[in-house]
């Protein structure tokens, strides 16, 4: 697939996500090298491993490069992004939690290791972003620092389990409003998003009206992403989706499309989109991977 | 209590450990603000500031005096190493973990606000440690990055974690060695005990030989503090624990008094400790405060 949109003229995306891919996940395959005991290094391996489309560490790479810093800044970075969203992964597929047997078309991590394992597996990677952050080569520590405290911020009580907690305390109420909904998703998906973006421009060495300008770019995408996300949820099928489908519906979660219907919610969700595009205009064609990756967004199917 | 010993003289240690529990107890209040959602930061300050001993954030404290630096510089990291212990004992106590109904004679996390609750608090937790010691003012960046990355490898797969791993592989085997023992309890307990006296020591700027020889101290003193709290298991009441006693032995755990004997158990903490207080010599009366933590460590009642 080429995106010949006027913004990214000659852009091939699918290349630039193939190539992305398969550094990242050659990256995040030598992040964490199996040892004793290695139960806990097999689980951990196992769900950072399974696939997925990488988003967040794509996102965090080519934040940084439009900004002229190189892959290398960003790769620990970008693995301890996914590292962060693998362990809410975990922990959310928990009995406790959503209850959910299947992810990324595997049986979810405490299907195959036990609970036990599953809760300590993703408090182990969790710790390990953080360590593997700090572990960056060649960068100005006053940097990671910064990435560190916002990374702090993007998944604790601030950020993404604030969300969950929220969403949580939603669940099988009917008169969620629109407010709440926005809460539950600025902090659930929209925190982490924000951050890949923003770690990899701050990495880069950029100034602070660059972050702030990078920063509504990602909410802009974040929110799309999890209005498609909830559009999805209600049309692919579990084998597009590699989990439960119709699994909001089940939980009778409110969505955007409960509330919207899912015409509004796509107009939406391309509004939002076409506003990141236009704000990375000043970047020119540095910027067709963002730009890209935001339409991406959008038209995905899973 | 005043410790007459010949190496602590005229120093007392109940009113050293009132006082520094005092400041640390302010310190944790303070570190963690109620905000929207209300749920999650009342969950994680009902672990946080249900007591305890704080030996931790403690011993971090007087390593970093001892060499040199101020409370103000450790005080953050002291707070994090709280915060993560408290972490480890939510997630700990999980019913899919050891399944604890009391904690500090308290119900634990996930009895007050249920497991979903918990398990994000620990998650929280975690996460807002590492955000806590990278927020940490006055310190050169490149310290604070040191810390970080012992944090990381105390708490994850190649510390605590990895101990709690092999720790749940022992449960109900009666032909444990005391090498899987001793890895238990150098990962479960003594790596984030030794990191809480590292992590002073970097933040005070010592040399590698000093902080090299504050990890021989504390490696002495972890297994020591093990080594006592499974004699305390089985002689202590659950008044005089604040938690369920007996557990060891309903469980099957094997541990070193029922590999060595009380006796023998006893005889092996006191010569760790000896060991540790005489490591500290060098430092002569500024290792008041971290000799008399190590006595109080064989000496406490629970």
């Amino acid at each position: 697939m080429v995106v010949a949109d006027a913004h990214t003229q000659g852009f091939s995306l699918a290349q630039y996500l193939q190539e992305q891919k398969t550094i990242v996940e050659t990256a995040l395959d030598q992040s964490l090298v199996i040892t004793e005991p290695v139960t806990i290094y097999e689980a951990m391996r196992y769900s950072l491993l399974a696939g997925g489309k990488r988003l967040r560490p794509i996102l965090c790479l080519a934040a940084c490069e439009m900004l002229g810093g190189t892959a290398a800044m960003a790769m620990n970075t970008a693995c301890a992004l996914e590292m962060i969203h693998t362990m809410s992964l975990i922990h959310d597929d928990l009995p406790a939690m959503d209850n959910d047997d299947l992810r990324r078309g595997k049986p979810t991590n405490h299907k195959v290791y036990g609970e036990d394992i599953a809760i300590l597996a993703g408090d182990a990677l969790l710790s390990y972003a953080f360590e593997y952050v700090a572990r960056t080569p060649d960068v100005p520590a006053e940097r990671l620092l910064q990435v560190i405290v916002r990374l702090g911020q993007a998944v604790g009580a601030e950020g993404l389990v604030g969300g969950q907690v929220v969403d949580l305390e939603s669940e099988g109420k009917t008169d969620v409003a629109v407010e709440t909904l926005n809460f539950i998703h600025t902090h659930k998906t929209g925190a982490l998003l924000e951050v890949c973006v923003t770690a990899g421009a701050i990495l880069a060495g950029a100034k602070p009206e660059e972050v702030q300008l990078l920063s509504r770019y990602a909410q802009n995408i974040g929110l799309a992403f999890q209005i498609v996300d909830d559009i999805l949820d209600i049309t692919a099928t579990a084998e597009e989706l590699g989990k439960t489908a119709g699994k909001d519906l089940e939980a009778q979660k409110v969505t955007y499309p409960s509330l919207w219907g899912i015409e509004k919610s796509q107009a939406e969700a391309q509004k939002l989109v076409a506003e990141a595009i236009a704000s990375l205009e000043p970047y020119g064609e540095k910027a067709n991977p963002l730009k890209a990756l935001a339409e991406y967004i959008v038209n995905r199917k899973n």
